[in-house]
């Protein structure tokens, strides 16, 4: 499908407050990514980082809290026509449920193959079993986001 | 590997706790699913049932709302040495946050080949980029949560 200069100025808009994201995550010292729920209309409905330290809580990755919060602030468990911007490939966790939300469009920044589950690993969207495939718009500002990552993990060693 | 018979009545009894979770689900017109997470010394650190609707949240199945609670509980996101029971095969997300969250053992029920996600669709445990696999106990009480799920379904047509 075609994305029109209008679209891939929202697009960056999204991906830059996903990034704001994540750089806040990394301050607080979790993997730095960072995730936004943006509906039809463009309103922003979500916006998170990786939070699994703070809360002691393995499924609390960027993507995961976005879509939570988003269904909880709509009131259902299908965002269908909502979009989800995320630094990182989402792992197969994600993914799958990215799917069972009915996310529109999915936008990411950097491939994961270590832990991907979108391009790599189980390809949770090509599984002939899997009930909907949201569009996937790879590599959006994937620079800016390895770099993140890269110097999280560097001044870590 | 082997289970004794001590194990055999561990592992009865938390399924029973767990088909109870479903029943509860099926009560509050949730699917019924449900699951029970037992730390190394048998103590049980959470038991739910599937609450997406309740919660207008498509990451609210049964293995998520316990995973979330047993690592709240004990303050940490790895549930290493916990078993998990489950009513049905999970599916791809709730197997990939097994795999994160370290649990030990998996039982489940009844299969799942339209959503599973462990014999089924992109079995998450043999993907060569799964991190951490659990050892995979299927078909406990299989018949009972099948019932349960047939009849929930029966019921709504």
């Amino acid at each position: 499908m075609s994305v029109g200069s209008l679209s891939d100025f929202a697009a960056g808009g999204a991906m830059a407050a996903a990034l704001g994201e994540a750089r806040a995550a990394a301050e607080r010292g979790e993997v730095p990514v960072g995730a936004v729920i943006v509906d039809a209309d463009g309103t922003v409905l979500a916006a998170d980082g990786n939070r699994t330290l703070e809360l002691s809580d393995p499924t609390a990755h960027a993507e995961m809290l976005v879509i939570r919060a988003a269904a909880a602030r709509i009131g259902s468990q299908r965002l269908s026509g909502c979009d989800l911007y995320v630094t990182l490939e989402p792992c197969p966790m994600c993914a799958a449920a990215i799917s069972a939300a009915r996310i529109r469009r999915l936008y990411y920044g950097a491939s994961d193959p270590k832990s991907g589950g979108v391009e790599h690993g189980p390809r949770i969207f090509a599984s002939p079993s899997c009930h909907h495939r949201p569009d996937v718009y790879p590599d959006i500002s994937a620079s800016a986001s390895a770099v993140l990552l890269r110097e999280f993990f560097a001044a870590r060693r």
